[in-house]
């Protein structure tokens, strides 16, 4: 466990502040807590707040009794998990949350009465009014209005990995051309379902090539070298899964287009860590490839890869481990005889652009603001 | 190699027809060979004359002369591979072609002046509008005004596998509630590569698993655990690459739609042998779920597996080695405010109802007509 005394009352521990890594801002550094410090997430958070040089006065690492006392290197030093109760937030300014929807439900309101702003990357307050559902780049705007690190608490909610990856590609063409309509399939990586999907997907890989019998651990059914429909519940009426639904509710929202129809078919690959979406826009008059390349280059998280000649397009083999979203195959949709479609094929980090890193940036986004 | 004498002159060997697996046509065996024997489709195709009990008098494999003497079995029996040649085709009935294009544009003409009908696997004649382009379940009936195993010859295409695939799904729609609009988004497996490819996919995914280095051999880019955009070339013009315009064109030719407007995104996955489509489907009218149930299942070819209590859909897992066509995922699409959508999720055995089961069909529908 690293603490340190809030730099109200001492300085900044070297082991935490390498010299000029935290600029001098005008509020004090936070004092920060990772809730699901050993999930896939969770050691991405870790990694996000040590690469992004992110400033802080301490950091704490909480996780189930049973992680409790494992050791994480951070920024040079050792940090000491620790099992989480009610009483873990005080003195937290910055609660980045990533353990499930349920240890949110419980312990973030616990967590925003102790003071402390959640960010946090279930889904149980996306849909909440008085939740801000944010992707800093697309409506980092409406942070303005929250409390922010005044010891107010609150909650901000991280969006579905794939709302987060598409709005970042959706966003700069729907404020100059309002999107009407979408269709989207997605190619979702294991890392969605966490580092026991992962594992999952590596142990059943790894048996299948030896021609090894393997009972899957978290699945009804092998993941090797196989794709599935994913494997949220499934809703009886619409027959749309728990993804789906979350996506198309997250995206209108965070675009702010209450009413906009999507379709949306997700389906789990044997990829490990990025997600990637071929999408198709419907906008009320043609737009052209040059002006949607124009309009993507010049907005922020995101990186064009659209090499018609070289045949070279986002893969998930180059963009794991990457902040930027990337997006290529950009055409006008053959499938519009109005021409007024385009599609896309769109590819961001899960771990990165998809959770972690978007909470780091919600926590820049309060600690600079 | 297994050659007999035509059954015009001499009964069939037994090691060919085994007893009770040949029943009586009236017209005597036919004469086969399979010109790309070595082949990820080529293992196939023979996989299927054995399996079906295809009648035949004789079967011949051939590939290049680096294959030639390799011994494969068929029926108890022992093939060698010969090496093709020009004068490979001296009284074959049926040849199978699948060694390519290349292949194909110099050897499927010289079979067919030699008096056989090339059922042809690739896509050099496939828009040719004398061949025939032919789903047995779909247009079958296209081969009635074909010559047929007359000694006059003659060319048939067999579709592209994601054509193929998907138009088993469309036709019995069509034909009920014309399609005016189809999105579709792939997930094709390696097999569509050829053996080298899946190959590519087993070698790269181990070595990564073992965390070797591996130089791909086929790709420019790692397989392992990755996706990308079909390697097929892209038209600088529409930013379509020749898998996609192949399976728009092709669909369109199959379902007797010239115009049909098709958008498609064609994503190669780490997948060894079924392909999945998700695809939406545009009608004038809103088709229900129950009723497009009520037309797919009593379609020849496929499958419906749509549990949505049990969240259990088409899987390549299950889907692989498996004649028919599996379709789920059924319903109203939500990116349609007029309802008049519907969304699937369709997979397909690539190697199989992709290539070489539908060839086989054909050369059945040949036989048996």
């Amino acid at each position: 466990m690293l603490t340190e005394p809030h730099p109200d009352e001492e300085a900044l521990s070297p082991a935490v502040a390498a010299p000029g890594l935290a600029p001098p801002r005008s509020r004090p550094a936070p004092r920060v807590a990772v809730v699901g410090a050993t999930g896939a997430v969770g050691a991405e958070l870790i990694a996000c707040l040590e690469a992004r040089a992110f400033p802080l006065a301490s950091l704490r690492l909480f996780a189930s009794a049973r992680s409790a006392g494992r050791r994480v290197r951070f920024r040079g030093a050792e940090l000491v998990i620790e099992e989480l109760t009610d009483e873990s937030f005080d003195g937290i300014d910055i609660a980045l949350f990533s353990a499930g929807a349920t240890i949110s439900r419980h312990y973030a309101p616990l967590a925003a009465e102790a003071g402390a702003v959640v960010i946090d990357n279930s889904s149980a307050f996306r849909m909440a009014p008085e939740v801000p559902l944010v992707v800093p780049e697309v409506n980092g705007a409406v942070l303005a209005g929250h409390g922010g690190l005044n010891g107010s608490g609150g909650i901000i909610a991280n969006p579905n990995c794939v709302a987060a990856i598409m709005t970042v590609a959706l966003a700069p063409l729907n404020r100059v051309h309002p999107i009407r309509r979408i269709q989207a399939a997605t190619y979702q990586a294991a890392s969605g379902g966490g580092a026991a999907m992962m594992e999952e997907l590596r142990a059943g890989t790894a048996a299948a090539l030896d021609g090894r019998e393997y009972t899957p651990a978290i699945l009804p059914h092998p993941y090797a070298f196989n794709l599935f429909s994913h494997n949220a519940e499934v809703d009886p009426r619409s027959g749309y899964n728990g993804e789906e639904l979350k996506v198309i509710a997250e995206t209108r929202r965070i675009l702010g287009a209450p009413g906009l129809p999507i379709g949306i078919t997700c389906i789990r690959v044997p990829v490990l860590r990025a997600h990637a979406i071929a999408l198709t826009l419907v906008f009320d008059a043609p737009v052209s490839v040059s002006e949607t390349r124009a309009m993507l280059s010049a907005a922020p998280g995101l990186r064009i890869l659209d090499d018609r000649e070289a045949n070279h397009f986002p893969m998930p083999s180059e963009v794991s481990g990457q902040d930027d979203v990337f997006v290529g195959r950009i055409r006008t949709d053959l499938g519009d005889p109005t021409g007024c479609s385009l599609s896309l094929f769109v590819v961001g980090d899960q771990l990165r652009k998809g959770a972690a890193l978007n909470a780091v940036q919600i926590a820049e986004t309060l600690v600079g603001g």
